[in-house]
């Protein structure tokens, strides 16, 4: 019933997943009883639709020879996944609950459970293994060891004719990466010019990608806005699966948990995935999944917020950020410049137990004097500093940050003591030392934080904001900006009025 | 491409909607090039499936015949609504870009323009509206005069049949609610015994229910656990339209989908719609849209805590509440027992510009004395007083304002002064007058909240909390309350620690 299900499964048919095989136990009843109340379709027809292979076992309860014959047809069709819908009956051989969505979500119950034992003819105690089923297991597992020990023996002589490409399996088995991977993340002086942080991260990729054959990904139609292609590489399709540029149409919830399948293989590959912030909340339950089953997923999200423009509010992001800092166990960075970006790239790449979500600009932004790659691992840094304690801290983040540097000169040259601190990631400076921390967020010096997005969550870090608390609204980017307050004069007189 | 059109589409087909009629733009292009790369299963086989009366117009750029035609077909279908896939050429007639990606999400320009003017022979200057045009869209507006006097004619003959439901359509109309709508919704004292505010909800439901006529929704397949069937009334089927308890099937995105509809239809109807709390999240881009777009849709949420037990960290919310408290333009509201939860829904109710989200246990709570339902529209309140000026200020929501009262029983027997504030929603706090803000949480008084959930964003009002900072666990429900410290000795330690 749920789309997801309808995503995955289109893409699923398009790319001819010839492995896949899908056991659809149809038995009628869902938590609110039986399925003809809400779903009525005809779920083989869709599925040929979408291009799969699509079999029917009339009776699962009893036909186990059907279900086996319908698996083996399953694997003979090679170049479409194949669904087998296999209907049953549920709580089958229960005397008052079979057919019912009382066992759905609830145990029998040993009376019940009782019956049902009686009624199947099942004579013995519990966890009693009947030696007949015993043996049956054992064969299996014999079989095992069987298919195990003739792996073996391929990948052996797969390791003696190419041992480059066997070495190269193994190190992503093992998940590490390559000595040198980062060694073209390109770094940046203040004279290099302006560019999105969406253009940097591009730049990344493909930095990175012909020394990791193991990223793969692509984007949910918005490739040339995402800028997420891959040159070294063509497109992921039927029949092309060394391929590493994926096409997920504008199917983002498939797209992130299909990254999630691919990060959780164990196979080595880094996945990652891209769409505009705001749509964040499109893959938001596979993002959640994402982090709490430790999946390295690397979301690419640009267009980060009202400075996009003109599409206006469906399309700008206010609340995404905060909303995305509140979950646990995923990575927020937003970096201000080129050299951020590189930055982001080295953490997101090396931690493979946690989503990092990276928000990108689609506007030009200065590259800063100060800014540092190696300082976005801490989350936040001293970008340029004053002489003594200062009397203000102005935090950005992302595009804001160029916006303090100026503000700051402007405080500066009005006699006060102002330190700008970049902070692209709140979750990275949590985990630094106290000392550290309170080396760039000492205490009692009053903090204005800027960021173009709601300030919910900023009291952690700062007395004021210059922020915004309302949807945006559709005018070119820089106007936006404007009008929402993100100019030299408001952070000017905002860090004034908090100064007193 | 999206899942939500699958969940939507298939609850059409199902419900019969015969009056739906959708004209699919069948161009072959979306962002990223043709629709091949990533889309190629029949979508007129999948619409059938869904049991949809499907009709092909394969010329879609001349063949205005053809596609009325169509639509005249799909109108005689009264028992299934229609599809009209209809091909077309995107950027028809221009002799550069037709049939490309590029006239999908940019302008042709004007030299573009110029030559599809002259290739599809259109003389006229811009904003020239030639007389053959003019007359045909003049025919229209006089055909629509004609509509309007005669359902103006059949309006006045059924007002004179049917005065008192002539009358409370007019209302519906005016978006007015009766006067004594929510004259049977319930009070309680703490005699009263302890119940889930899941189970309030369902009571609220109920006593607004038969005298709401315009109250219609039901749950994502977990009516029985959300509590939201309306007693008074039968479930909408085909067919059976005059019913308001909705089946969604687990189809929480388009559930709120539809449900914005219902609300923007200006037909006075008040949508609700149910499922888990920490499921927010499968229906959030419609619930930024409900906000977004002023729909007035109620969204019963329960569970609503890790308290909900054994299902685990996939269904226990714990960043949820506040990734939907960023959300503009949304009132969230958790109530913290019967009272509390009959305030909820008279807000909810009332307020037809804004959606609500209601948060709601599980688990039973008790009822609280000096709690109240008027007060909720305040947002927070003080529910327990201290003689003077407090020590401390306990600030509690839903099922943890409770536990609130019995630490600062504890607290107070120690000789602190303690006063108890129970916080049902900040958005409503923050609609109040500075000094009433004032009153209930004066400056300069050590606050601590507690709530089952992320402390992100309560610095805005607590300087310390009692909060969970990771995802949840398994476990029954009242040892996970426990192991992450919503006892009331971790709640006294952590208020004496505030207090220093």
């Amino acid at each position: 019933m749920e789309g997801i299900s309808g995503e995955a499964c289109s893409l699923a048919g398009h790319w001819g997943l010839g492995k896949l095989i899908a056991l659809y136990d149809d038995n009628h009843i869902s938590i609110d009883g039986s399925t003809d109340i809400a779903f009525t379709e005809d779920v083989c027809k869709r599925f040929e639709a979408y291009g799969w292979h699509v079999q029917q076992v009339a009776d699962g309860n009893t036909d186990l020879a059907g279900i086996a014959k319908a698996i083996e047809a399953a694997k003979a069709v090679t170049d479409k996944p194949s669904l087998i819908k296999i209907t049953t009956t549920i709580g089958y051989g229960s005397p008052n609950k079979a057919n019912t969505a009382g066992v759905h979500g609830a145990a029998l119950g040993p009376e019940e459970v009782k019956l049902t034992r009686e009624n199947l003819g099942w004579p013995y105690e519990p966890f009693v293994v009947p030696e007949e089923v015993l043996n049956h297991f054992r064969k299996a597992v014999e079989r095992g060891a069987g298919y195990e020990s003739e792996w073996n023996q391929t990948w052996a002589t797969y390791r003696q004719k190419y041992p480059e490409e066997a070495a190269e399996f193994e190190r992503l088995l093992r998940g590490e990466l390559p000595a040198d991977w980062d060694a073209n993340l390109p770094s940046y002086t203040p004279e290099d010019k302006a560019m999105a942080t969406r253009k940097h991260s591009e730049i990344c990729l493909n930095a990175i990608a012909p020394k990791l054959p193991e990223l793969i990904g692509g984007s949910a139609d918005l490739t040339h806005s995402n800028l997420t292609e891959l040159k070294c590489s063509g497109d992921f399709q039927k029949g092309q699966y060394q391929n590493r540029n994926i096409h997920f149409g504008v199917r983002e919830h498939g797209m992130a948990a299909i990254c999630n399948g691919i990060a959780l293989h164990n196979s080595g590959l880094i996945p990652y995935c891209a769409t505009f912030l705001v749509f964040a909340d499109y893959l938001r339950p596979a993002l959640r999944l994402s982090a709490l089953s430790q999946a390295g997923v690397i979301y690419v999200m640009t267009h980060d917020s009202i400075a996009l423009g003109e599409d206006g509010p469906t399309h700008q992001p206010v609340e995404t950020l905060a909303s995305l800092r509140a979950i646990p166990n995923l990575l927020v960075i937003r970096p201000a410049d080129g050299n951020e970006t590189s930055g982001a790239y080295q953490v997101a790449i090396q931690r493979r137990k946690q989503p990092t979500l990276l928000a990108l600009t689609r506007q030009n932004v200065p590259n800063l004097a100060g800014s540092s790659a190696a300082n976005v691992a801490k989350g936040a840094y001293t970008l340029v500093d004053c002489q003594g304690t200062p009397d203000l801290i102005l935090i950005g983040t992302g595009s804001e940050v160029s916006l303090c540097v100026k503000a700051a000169e402007v405080l500066a040259a009005n006699g006060k003591k102002v330190r700008v601190v970049s902070m692209p990631s709140w979750e990275l400076f949590e985990e630094q030392s106290p000392e550290y921390k309170a080396s760039v967020l000492p205490t009692g010096v009053k903090r204005l934080a800027v960021e173009a997005a709601t300030s919910f969550g900023w009291c952690r870090y700062a007395d004021a904001t210059v922020s915004i608390e309302r949807f945006g609204a559709s005018a070119p980017g820089n106007v936006c900006m404007e009008k929402f307050g993100f100019t030299v004069d408001n952070v000017v007189a905002k860090a004034n009025a908090l100064l007193g």
